[in-house]
């Protein structure tokens, strides 16, 4: 039987998950794809982390350089997390001829051109289904399964993290800054939680999915990024009056101005499959020109459900000889003749504070009319403070740039002032 | 650059959808996947029928001999659907040394392992993605995704037709008679629909699913079948005032007892990610020891969404030199030692006719209850007939067979009619 033999590199999460699985699965490998994978080393600092999880003190080490020189590893699995050390020892690996598994979605997404060079030039293989969504199959969907089709659209909740906080917000009524704190004691958020509520995590699986979709690089730093820390809680009130949730997305489009990256809080209509996708639930939905639509829903972060992908690559390199790489030119920076849509279209949610007296909605959407926007639906609520009252609006579709203009003229008028304005995406 | 010539057997629908979306996307597949596909061949007794989709006459042959002696074939996509002669023709193909892509769920359901053994004399691929579920990439996930978990259950709308005929009966409150009409004027359903709302074609997939979740062969012929023909709109109101969806669900599991595996409508609670599946898309919801659980969701029949699962396997077989097999004994029967469980648990929805007079209802829950059925709720309705109730009732887990007893005794008493017994699927 093929004897196959990984190193892990960290033992945190993902790394103890991946660890796990692969020690309890040992037979179950065996007996059904033929392969015998052990553990033959893993690099962690903090020796007890590895004792108690089982690791024999002989196989822990501290230096990857033990780790490439050993005869007996065929694959490193790298789940340090972050640029470095983590792009040394994936660089070291590889050119010491081992194939690299890695859930390290920054360093794909900002070195993906290098490390691949590495991988190419010693003809081994690069993994990373682990970078974006956990356990959800989207990276070999796009490689292998839905490659036939030119796709034109990929929008997805792919970030665990947020998507906990504002279905807790919209099931609960509690404020942001209320459950980012549970979400910090339940060990959903990091304590530093910037990565995920910024949405800049977002920003590097969508860079990494969008770049396979259209195939053409998408560097991160096209991607227009918001997050979600001045989400009001009325803001996901009203957009459920409205018939919609409240999600952080992540947008891709490639159409013919070009294409359109971003993430951002959005609103989408409640009956669309994403709208249902809560709690730590993480989904992507791929549209092409002859699939139509499909969804990929599941868990998008964890140790096991991660561990799963990883597991999963490991297998799928330890029992494929031959190695693939990127269907596209994969460069540092965007190839010169991709255009990137800036100044996208969209319908958007617009909440205001305004003086509550005669003609100030005219007034209003007199404004917005300047500026092309015209208005699908409003609503006004009944006030707090006297005399000031909440009025909610949906635009039909406008460009960006005219609702910036729009909402600074609004705010000059003195009688109204916008409170909140998020995209509604349909 | 490789050059990768492909014969379609058929083109109805999906083949030629399959030819559609080849031709047109020449180019695309040249540029992003390095290889230049080209239809050398279509077999297709219907001549006019390929001269409109474009294919030029020397290229439409209507002899399998022929296409097996062309040197520039080297994939043969079977889309004719049915056992004969679509069996003999990828037999030919396959021992030709044509790799072959089919869709056809009837044949490999039935055959894989006279397939598989001929694919593996000749070394050629044999890819079968097209056979379950349309478009959703769900036979490559259980191959190259989800391979290091232990699937628990796989659960899924796998049939557009009768998801398509349920959908609408929930939607207009018609009843299954009327929307069959409609679906059979609208293509959805077949003149003879009896494979798709008999459940057959249910049977098939799951069949291939099973065996590929569960690593062992799972007969077709050792699944429960019952089909939609019996489903009252009345069961569908009731449904949904319990909070469920009523769907054609295929069901199987491995658990410590053996597999058990069943096609029949079920009772999904609304909240379930399976119950959003309406009209003609369709899901697979898989639950993993370590991957806890995906939805895999998209259209799930028509001949783009079929065809872009099709070609998807022609581009990877292209493009990857070695071929991989089931990672389980692909034999005709079931090994011996794998046991299949036939006296199932569920949860059950009944509902009755009953006499409209006190103490019916006391009678019929002392009846359950020397079955070992207890009631988890029950709403007892208007009658339309004078003197009689319909009753309806959800019970606690029980086994299937204590629920045939429990409903011959209850029909024996003459106080109460026993109309319909459903599954509800948690």
């Amino acid at each position: 039987m093929k004897k196959v033999g990984v190193a892990i590199l960290g033992l945190g999460v993902v790394g103890g998950g991946t660890y796990k699985i692969l020690t309890e699965h040992r037979d179950f490998y065996k007996k059904n794809h033929g392969v015998d994978i052990t553990v033959e080393s893993v690099l962690e600092l903090n020796k007890q982390r590895a004792v108690n999880l089982g690791v024999q003190e002989n196989k822990i080490c501290s230096n990857i350089a033990e780790i490439c020189s050993n005869p007996d590893i065929d694959i490193v699995v790298e789940v340090i997390g972050g640029l470095e050390p983590a792009k040394s020892f994936v660089l070291a690996a590889l050119n010491s001829g081992k194939s690299v598994v890695t859930s390290n979605k920054e360093l794909y997404c900002k070195y993906s051109h290098e490390l691949e060079k590495a991988a190419k030039k010693n003809k081994v293989g690069l993994f990373y289904e682990a970078t974006c969504v956990g356990g959800v199959p989207v990276i070999r969907a796009l490689l292998d399964n839905l490659q036939g089709n030119k796709i034109t659209s990929i929008m997805g909740i792919i970030n665990g993290t947020t998507n906990y906080i504002l279905s807790k917000m919209s099931d609960k009524g509690a404020s942001y800054e209320e459950v980012l704190k549970e979400a910090q004691l339940l060990g959903y958020a990091e304590a530093n939680p910037t990565n995920d509520v910024e949405g800049y995590d977002s920003t590097y699986k969508l860079s990494i999915l969008s770049s396979l979709s259209f195939h053409t690089k998408v560097p991160y730093t096209e991607i227009y990024r918001e997050g979600i820390t001045k989400i009001n809680i009325a803001d996901i009130k009203y957009a459920k009056q409205f018939g919609y949730a409240l999600k952080l997305l992540a947008l891709g489009k490639d159409g013919e101005n070009g294409i359109e990256v971003r993430v951002h809080p959005a609103l989408i209509k409640s009956t669309h499959p994403l709208a249902g996708v809560n709690d730590s639930y993480n989904a992507v939905y791929i549209a092409g020109d002859s699939v139509e639509n499909v969804m990929l829903y599941g868990r998008g972060a964890g140790a096991l459900p991660t561990g799963s992908a990883i597991v999963g690559d490991i297998i799928y390199c330890a029992t494929h000889p031959n190695h693939s790489y990127s269907t596209f030119k994969n460069t540092e920076n965007a190839d010169p003749s991709t255009k990137f849509v800036k100044n996208f279209e969209s319908e958007y949610y617009i909440r205001l504070s305004a003086k509550d007296k005669a003609g100030v909605l005219s007034k209003i959407t007199s404004l917005l009319g300047k500026h092309s926007i015209s208005v699908s639906q409003v609503v006004q609520d009944k006030g707090e403070t006297e005399g000031q009252a909440p009025l909610i609006m949906i635009t039909h579709e406008t460009k960006e740039h005219n609702i910036e203009k729009a909402v600074a003229d609004i705010n000059a008028t003195g009688i109204a002032e916008v409170n909140s304005v998020l995209r509604v995406v349909s």
